[in-house]
């Protein structure tokens, strides 16, 4: 890839990303517009390929925590993330030398774009999640042994809170409690750590790959060839590996909440084919599809709706009786199938009674 | 006053400053043990008056929030807020040369003694609240325009959290978002500020006032004298100035909720002379207290329940049925009674649709 982002890649990015994030991340458009805003002010940010990131290169990632619905109605200026990694900066007397996405799914892909064009910093090629989770603690930053800490949060009101505390999962609940507190979305600071540190547990080339994803689909569609084939064919090229069309159907019920500061719901969709529907549980992201007894897909396998016209990634809180999608499962990188990984990220880890089988 | 604080003053200075808890403040015990046990350890905290503070001195605030419901359950180490004092000296890159109560009802009379006993650093004789309050920015030093922040939290499970907001009222929201997170209770250091800075706005002589109001009903009850007469021949003699009996009855209902982190509720006394029964609205501490429909007294001024038979003051969280009490108000001090005050401590800042009208 080339070593540069500019305004060009940006529709690119957002819709890989949207992919990514499995429907959730939080809806890339405004995360896009805030970084076509800082490429356009500042010019291109340089990116880091993971294994040419030097040892004593000091990265933290930064992104936005809290609920998707809520991130598409509370817009952030796009100072916030900017502030919180200055405020850090102050109290813990470092600099901050590139930043990295803590998640590549959803608005986490655009955020740290404008906030590396905001203060001139370099970008690393990876992330943490390599698709979203709802939680800080599943980052493969903690499951390789990382402090989250300090996390700096950050709202729109000029408010700030660092916290400290002795687990990533700790870190998460005083975390949520103040995003919550802050309108039920914040803007994060997490995981100071070195060059060597972050080389050895990110999930790499994520943010190629949602260009990759983005560029090919756009290309399809444009060509008038079906995206969702091209999709399947290109993520079989990457690290990724595998993704198959799961099945297809009419959403027929959307049951979502707002709790504890997560979206949380079950969407119920009839096949075309009739027999059993589907049924996929969502926090934030899709967890689980089943289908009778049959669990087809299931974390840390990416889960994806896609508008069955259109092939656009559907994110959940875009989700509404009567539309027609296909549901996409994409094998997770190999870094989130370990034993350590799947303790934090398998099934398990969000309270499903079913252990984790790989997508094949 | 002596300018030494050691183990044969807290007794005194629990009793006294359960009497200025106003019902809340959180039961002193705890507290009491924690200070003579850092005192038999490090030896006397030496006070500083009000008016000897250099005005180069640098000074916070400690102690804890919460509903005192929970104070009584969960045993802070001691270790808390001198790890929170640590934590905002090491952020801030300043040198704490002081502490002082951010409030003298309660608890937070004893917490103080017990940091700087362990730090080895001077008591200032003085607060920000002359009484108990249920909110951070309810401090004299909101009231004179000084910053609350940085507003550090700490837990007993070595959780930290340090927030920077635009006004103490939104650092009290974010502070009691944590608070709750952290068990309902949590350590706090605030309103980092000069030596100068506090002389203008503080709570003066209030550790001393405690201590003698504690010495005074002591003594009498010793003697065989009556304890209540005592004190309000004493708060006569004092910067408070006037003490006054407003009832005598049996409780005869407690109506008490945790919420949003505070204790909750209302008292109905049932007098002994017969007639309307008194009825007491409590929000962690005594509100205001009513007969018919008139006010006997309300906030700022300070309302305490005391047992009839050992003039006990009682804090809310020990209210029960069957308790027969004399209702006793205090005046607050001038500093509580300038319109800035009654902005934020007056009845309207509780919701109470009843303006002030001093004690007399």
């Amino acid at each position: 890839m080339s070593d540069m982002i500019d305004v060009g890649d940006m529709e690119n990015i957002s819709l890989g990303a949207t992919v990514l994030g499995t429907g959730g991340g939080g809806d890339p458009y405004v995360g896009k517009l805030l970084a076509i805003e800082a490429l356009r002010r500042h010019g291109p940010v340089r990116t880091i390929p993971l294994d040419a990131l030097p040892d004593d290169a000091h990265v933290v990632t930064c992104g936005a925590m809290g609920a998707p619905t809520i991130v598409i109605e509370k817009i952030p200026s796009g100072e916030e993330l900017a502030k919180a990694l200055r405020y850090y900066e102050a109290a813990s007397g470092r600099r901050v030398t590139a930043v990295i996405p803590f998640e590549i799914g959803g608005v986490n892909s655009c955020l740290p774009i404008a906030v590396a064009a905001n203060l001139g910093l370099p970008l690393v090629d990876a992330d943490g999640m390599g698709r979203a989770f709802p939680e800080l603690q599943m980052c493969t930053f903690n499951v390789h042994g990382l402090d989250a800490c300090p996390v700096v949060l950050a709202d729109e009101r000029g408010s700030l809170a660092m916290v400290e505390t002795r687990s990533a999962a700790e870190a998460e609940g005083i975390a949520r409690a103040l995003c919550i507190r802050m309108g039920g979305q914040a803007n994060v600071i997490s995981f100071p750590m070195t060059g060597k540190e972050c080389r050895m547990s990110a999930v790499p080339a994520t943010i190629s790959l949602a260009r990759g994803i983005g560029r090919v689909m756009r290309e399809a569609a444009s060509g008038r060839r079906n995206p969702l084939k091209a999709l399947i064919a290109h993520l079989a090229t990457t690290h990724y590996g595998l993704a198959k069309r799961l099945g297809a159907g009419k959403i027929s019920d959307v049951a979502r909440q707002f709790r504890n500061g997560w979206a949380i719901g079950t969407v119920t969709i009839a096949p075309f084919d009739g027999g059993e529907p589907f049924r996929l549980q969502v926090q934030n992201e899709n967890l689980i599809v089943a289908r009778g007894g049959e669990v087809l897909a299931s974390v840390p396998d990416l889960i994806c709706l896609l508008d069955i016209d259109t092939a656009a990634p559907l994110p959940t809180e875009r989700l509404r009786y009567g539309q027609r999608v296909n549901i996409l499962g994409i094998r997770a990188p190999e870094i989130l199938r370990s034993e350590a990984a799947l303790r934090i990220v398998g099934p398990r880890a969000f309270g499903l009674d079913h252990d984790y089988r790989m997508l094949a």
